[in-house]
């Protein structure tokens, strides 16, 4: 559907994402997005359901942010589409379209700033070749064209 | 696996169901029985997707247990084993089994008692006939057998 | 400690708010703003902890932003500086300064824009005179300045 | 209000507790059983709010119960109530009464079983001597007495 966003990550709206609003609460779509981070890296071969994944995903976030469309209900099947944005030395930006399966609306917007940090001392340090390769193979030559809050237009 | 547990719910750990200590958050583990509980309610065709699926399920948790037999952890694939042990006019109870889908290892136990209320005033009413009908139809003989926590041997 | 600050909302952080990281998650941090909001209408008077608040505070969320700007750890404590820094006709903006109460230390700044709106069709309404007097009388002659990613210097 | 249980945790119902029924979800109270937790073990002197803390209450939860009595609502202010009713040479059991503060009405019922271990190969270990002398000291003679589900009549 959008064709920078290669990558999608199928999330269902579950009775705990609700408010008393009966919609997915604001704070819920943060989680979303790092869901959908999640499945991101395994698409691309980066964490494998391993005891070590969690020392592989060590990055911090810096900046969130969300723009929201449209409520989400119970039970909707979500199309959260994600793409890294931009990937430098010691930081990324994943961007993020939220769509309801069912009748293709836009839900949301978003995007993250992460950086890779030294845990727990939190000090930046550089993503290994490997992983700046898989997602260069992965984003082609769309890495760091419109970036921050994704353009549909 | 487990011959009176007919329905199974396939739940991921999320990076949000972890605690510091890396392992799902003893708490967790009510939310994955709720939504195995919604599960289960579409499986059996009483809820579908639509708006009104909420006042369907105007159920009132009265008793949680559950009993924590090994850790799970990040990415781990869950199969969470239900069933409706009894059904009365106004209450019934699941149980669950929850194993690691990876090494069939048994990870928790649990039952959930709740009645059938209206909100918000919160007064007990019965079932209706058709949703009595169609848990006795998916449990058939096994209802009121093995009530309370599971017996797994 | 911040002039157009007023108030102030007082927030431990709990063992559920952590990440295996050992750092408060970066979705929760949409939470506290939610409770500093909540905290904030009840000191002016909007909610008083009754029965017909939710009704009350019937406003959606749009825009939501956080920086992160350094980690919280288990049982900090943090001092959530709020403002509203505009009320128009349907909507407002909250920003947020959130510091560690034991060193002063920034921790994350942040803003989320609302609309009042009728649930459930979620259709964009006035806020009351009552409601607006209210916001008037406690930001006083700050409303409209330093709007978005609070400047802190 | 209870003889037997000495401490009591305030905590507030907060908007991220409520589900679509507006009332506290069943889940969450084991939250609250678990903030409640660490705040007997900061009142007996265990915790600090110190960077160690984590390491210091390395314990895993291997049973849980929640009997719910009456539904708590959006910003209620509940007394948690609660005891170690046993603590043995590796595990230890916390029991929870939780009222509501404005009107003193029963809200909820439980237990919680724990043993201490060493992460993350989560062997059981022996809780040290300093610890072991902090709770009997606080809990004085009740120990051992009324396990499992407190009795309020």
């Amino acid at each position: 559907m959008y064709p920078m966003f290669r990558f999608e990550s199928i999330q269902r709206v579950t009775f705990d994402d609700l408010d008393p609003y009966n919609v997915v609460n604001n704070s819920r779509y943060f989680t979303y997005f790092e869901r959908g981070r999640v499945d991101y890296l395994r698409e691309i071969g980066l964490i494998s359901g391993s005891a070590g994944d969690l020392e592989k995903i060590d990055v911090a976030v810096v900046e969130n942010y969300c723009s929201y469309r449209s409520p989400a209900y119970f039970d909707n099947v979500l199309n959260v589409y994600l793409r890294i944005s931009y990937i430098k030395r010691t930081s990324l930006q994943f961007q993020y379209i939220i769509n309801r399966n069912e009748d293709k609306k836009l839900i949301a917007l978003g995007y993250t700033n992460l950086v890779r940090v030294h845990f727990p001392e939190l000090k930046p340090r550089s993503f290994d070749n490997d992983f700046k390769e898989k997602v260069r193979n992965y984003e082609k030559g769309n890495l760091g064209k419109m970036t921050g809050i994704p353009d549909v237009k």
